[in-house]
């Protein structure tokens, strides 16, 4: 198992890419902020997340405004380069 | 909404520390490894992934043995100090 669904904004996009299969991907950064309980305490929440799309879900996501809220569904993966996780975007719908 | 859900062996633990209001805190290293279905295609995901537990969830995590297999609930946070996103597991239990 392994899904994440966050309620985040868009806060910076990347140029639209294309895989070396040809499908369209998409960068971005998303922000979420929000209070949550943790070992009894009520704490503040912030998330700066590195988040990646595929295909049809990059298209439809690039047409979106920066600042804009989402409900974004997907899981966590990290690039064969790099060590940081990545949020893999595979649903998103207005929050 | 800010939930992960996330099958993964404890590959990495760090000495049992104490938060400035005297709360235990763990941090972990997590490896998750699974196939999933993106943009039609079906890939091989490996996510290594920055955890942490606070309170009893990190006393309790603390006496499991290293390689061992979990199912981890919690979310996502970026720490005020760094920019990588943190999990914070809020339970654990039997994968």
């Amino acid at each position: 198992m392994n899904q994440v669904v966050l309620t985040a904004c868009i806060a910076e996009v990347k140029t639209l890419r294309y895989t070396p299969a040809g499908i369209p991907a998409l960068d971005l950064i998303l922000e979420h902020a929000s209070s949550l309980e943790q070992a009894g305490q009520t704490r503040q929440i912030k998330a700066t997340v590195k988040a990646t799309a595929l295909g049809a879900v990059a298209e439809r996501l690039r047409q979106q405004a920066l600042g804009s809220n989402w409900l974004f569904t997907g899981f966590l993966a990290t690039p064969r380069v790099g060590k940081n996780v990545v949020f893999h975007i595979q649903e998103f719908q207005p929050d």
